[in-house]
């Protein structure tokens, strides 16, 4: 049993984290000052007892992670930096205003944040990633996270349990604040903490149910999840929103909003406290285990060849995993078809099955870059989409993972709309601080591939199904934001624009356009984001007229990318791009049908000339 | 016990549907006949002994709803429908070609399908969504889902447990194919079909674990799930893939392939059979139960009040429920911020709670729309990312679904960029046959609310959080695919195109620059997609520049809309938009950061010029 004196240590800094989430919601005027207070006992005794994190090194490969998966609750993670001595009242009062670290949601703005939150149901799969990383580099940190009631409704909650309770993550803790209300009233299971024990219990998790505002039992319920082996833990804590305050405390309506009477709360905590709290700093941690590496021998592929840009990747993949011992490839249980089996075949330690739970297989990427290792995470194309807010938190988070999207376009021909990735190239543009990339063959994509590994953000690679010829040498290079202008004469009266399969087409629609006496220049615009504005710039200056060709939807894409970079000089630009719903078909006439083939871009030249 | 005589037929039946689907994928070259041939036993019983379906009219309303949601085993729905006398064996083994109905995947162009699928773990939402609709209308229907175990690995069938388990939706019924083996390999849980009932039993279903080749069994499963009440019930059924040939059966590697030896297998499987299933046609229904309705009302606001679109958007859709008992609405557990809660306490029994699960939000409207209901989902446009995939799916389904995203752009302020849609615009445009909405005032919000009930297809408003002032007079019609020049002389030297938040700054741009001598003109776009093309062209070509400007990040947004319209004409173009990841601020600090407020409008223009 804990000394009479700690727990009132330990009640007193919980008192001291509710005040102080109070008087930075009041200064900010927003804020959730409620959903802070339902959780500061479980913080205070965390912090107090069980973290171990060395506030000056924040990377420290032995700190253990603590992600407030229940983002909205920013006052009670800055009141607790504050008890730390990591920043200051005043920088406590400079929540949510213009230019202060302390942002509405945390962010990885300030050090000791892993990733942005305040998506709900994101903060658990990623943490999942973060103890994924910890057992690969055989480090001793422990994964906690503070997850909302509310947020338990979200499915990717599940996949995350599903994934911890069966791979076993010992080192994660969920901390599950049950307060029983909602945003706009009670949650589905209010208290009953058995509802959410019997989903955990069932997915394998040890579960412990307490009373979220007792230091002893909260003590106790994270000394368990410390001692607990081969299996995730989480505690269901009940609680009261906004416990310790008359105006708010477990009351509908007080979801989001600073108190009315900010003083009188603070009054009824006992007033304002400066209580510090060390946390224990880690021991000296075994350095991180590191995987062999050599130097990098990307595979070559022959001129005229007919080779898949995904099997190209898939290669690759794999001589950059013996290259490097950071790299490591995530799988949404379709690996023989984005060809990521063959990393998976020669580094099992570092291929990852993450069956089809596209939402963790992103998240797990985003929390494995927490540690600096370096993710490849693929599927089909159509199904990253199924991760597209997971993706635009990553940008927010700036994380550095990667994404790679096979059976792109109506190109992979017989099965139909549902299996194509029309939408990708729109999604993953407008995600912040994204790379885009498409190649057209298969040394492109081999050196693609590779350069991605350093890329910093979110990067994207868009891959094919079917074969296509090999027109670029081996070891070319072709840098992130750059372009290949493949046909190119003086007298050339417009400009193709295309990436990926659409490159063929242009190259053979450029032949028989010169043929017929009418020279047309033809750009391969691998890099759709950055893209290559001094060429298409150029481009559109000389010929003045720009067809662009995508195997994507009209809206967003590469044409879009195209018609960006050249606006402000005003050439014409014709568009082709999927306009219609498509069937099955074979990949031959599905280009013909979607109006995006040879013929299709002759047309096109000729109608606007 | 079911006569032997019974079992035999059955036994034949399920023989003929896997001799069907191996030779439809054996026309097509490809397909997935051994996925197929694991669910034939379990759907010839479900088909020959519980079904009530009418063929001859697929739209009575008493008819049962069958959903695969493994749309990958198309061979056997098509088999089945063979069986069922509605397609004829020509037509099966059209299977995959150009212009077949029978699409890799199954999708609604076949009158007994009622939604696309072939994207995984999202069947059972949509039949959620369909069950929820039959009790709405008070319908005697089953909803059957036939779902694959690799896909309860996917967060949205948790979704859809929960909301199930806890709605006690009985009349649904979930049928769980497990025959172990996924795409690349075995499943998480291999046979153990015990792992599956403790989870969906943690949920609160009904559950029952059978062999699945077993017609008796399957028979009394069935059964059981019909008469079980106050909860769903799933069907765990072992199976074997590829069951009944040598070739295929329980093998690794025969996903996703048409059989190297047919011939053999439809031997080994007994040769063609010609039996005929009849099915129940259902007994007469009662009516479906519809709500009172009356001539719509429409809030009015006047001109020069300060009133939030989302605020405008709740009030209309509370007019239209009184106006319509066909408009449902759907909540992600935000509708005090969406302004949902107005229609929720007019018409409770209407109004659907679905909690934080964006996806299970999504695919209950187009369960609920397949009963020709007319469903608005809202909640916060950033979260809406999370159902892309299946609004994409909505798409090829050609479902008519009402989306509405509030707190859009970096216009909400203080909450931070997890909050902030900025990415909505361009996901919405992407998705085939999407109508997109974006209105400035609360007058233009009320009438494009309302206008959306009868628009086809997925449609989508973008509201937004804070106030703007009324400059529309109320009753004024806005057409889909119009816009509005609000702004114009003959002397124009420029057009700044505008929707939403930022119609207001560039009015606010264009009285300064008049004042400054520099006439410009203002269109309101508030149909982003259709786009008002003859607009934009005669802007295009009388002033030669546009300036586009919108609260949304640069790609895929208003600006792209805009020169997709104009491309071919070759006008200058300058976009504003949001390009920076922002922090927390003000809505007007915000504005101007993102250099999309008045001043950077009047700057660019200048510019510009």
């Amino acid at each position: 049993m804990m000394p009479e004196r700690d727990l009132q240590f330990l009640t007193e800094l919980a008192a001291q984290l509710r005040v102080d989430s109070v008087r930075a919601a009041d200064a900010a005027g927003s804020g959730h000052p409620t959903s802070s207070m339902s959780a500061a006992d479980l913080m205070a005794v965390l912090f107090a007892c069980h973290l171990r994190y060395d506030f000056d090194h924040p990377g420290n490969p032995a700190n253990d992670h603590l992600i407030f998966s229940k983002g909205h609750a920013s006052p009670l993670l800055y009141s607790l930096f504050k008890a730390a001595g990591v920043i200051d009242d005043e920088e406590l009062l400079s929540f949510r205003k213009h230019g202060s670290r302390l942002e509405g949601h945390p962010t990885p703005r300030l050090p000791w944040v892993d990733v942005a939150t305040g998506s709900l149901g994101q903060g658990l799969p990623i943490g999942v990633g973060v103890a994924m990383a910890g057992r690969l580099e055989r480090l001793p940190y422990r994964v906690w996270v503070l997850c909302g009631d509310s947020e338990l409704a979200e499915g990717s909650i599940w996949e995350a349990a599903e994934h911890a309770g069966c791979e076993g993550l010992a080192n994660l803790t969920a901390i599950v604040d049950v307060n029983r209300l909602g945003q706009r009233g009670p949650t589905r299971h209010g208290w009953d903490t058995g509802a959410y024990a019997r989903r955990f219990g069932a997915f394998g998790w040890h579960t412990i149910e307490i009373d979220g505002h007792d230091p002893g039992q909260i003590d106790y319920a994270l000394g368990d999840a410390c001692n607990t082996r081969r299996r995730p833990t989480v505690i269901l804590a009940k609680t009261r929103k906004g416990e310790g305050a008359v105006e708010v405390e477990n009351r509908e309506g007080a979801h989001g909003k600073a108190l009315k009477n900010p003083g009188k709360a603070v009054d009824e905590l006992g007033g304002r406290r400066d209580l510090r709290v060390e946390g224990h700093r880690p021991e000296e941690a075994p350095e991180p285990y590191r995987f062999a590496s050599k130097p990098l021998e990307l595979p070559a592929y022959e001129v005229g060849e007919k080779v898949a840009t995904r099997t190209a990747y898939g290669q690759a993949l794999a001589a950059l995993g013996a290259a490097r011992g950071d790299v490591l490839a995530l799988d949404g249980e379709v690996a023989d078809s984005t060809r990521t089996e063959a990393f998976g075949k020669e580094f099992p330690e570092r291929f990852f099955e993450m069956y089809i739970a596209e939402q963790q297989l992103v998240a797990a990427a985003i929390g494995l870059q927490v540690r600096g290792l370096r993710p490849y995470a693929a599927t089909f194309a159509a199904f990253l989409t199924r991760a597209h807010d997971f993706i635009r938190m990553a940008g927010v988070s700036g994380a550095s993972i990667r994404l790679v999207g096979s059976h792109a376009g109506v190109e992979i021909g017989e099965d139909g709309p549902s299996q194509m990735g029309l939408e990708d190239l729109a999604m993953m543009r407008t995600v912040y601080g994204s790379t885009v990339l498409y190649p057209c063959d298969a040394n492109q994509a081999a050196a693609l591939t590779a350069e991605m590994a350093d890329v910093e953000g979110v990067s994207y690679l868009r891959t094919t199904r079917g074969n296509t010829p090999v027109i670029y040498g081996p070891g070319e290079r072709f840098p992130v934001g750059g372009s290949r202008v493949l046909r190119h004469s003086p007298g050339d009266r417009a400009t193709i624009v295309a990436a990926g399969v659409t490159v063929h087409e242009a190259l053979a629609a450029a032949d028989e356009l010169k043929a017929e006496g009418v020279p047309v220049g033809v750009i391969d615009l691998y890099s759709i984001k950055p893209v290559d504005s001094a060429v298409l710039v150029e481009a559109a200056t000389t010929t003045g007229n720009l067809i662009t060709v995508e195997d994507h939807r009209l809206e967003g894409g590469l044409g879009d990318a195209v018609m960006d970079a050249v606006s402000e000089l005003g050439p014409r630009v014709v568009k082709l791009a999927v306009t219609e719903l498509p069937g099955s078909a074979t990949p031959e006439e599905q280009l013909s049908d979607a109006r995006i083939d040879r013929q299709a871009i002759r047309q096109a030249v000729k109608r606007l000339l």
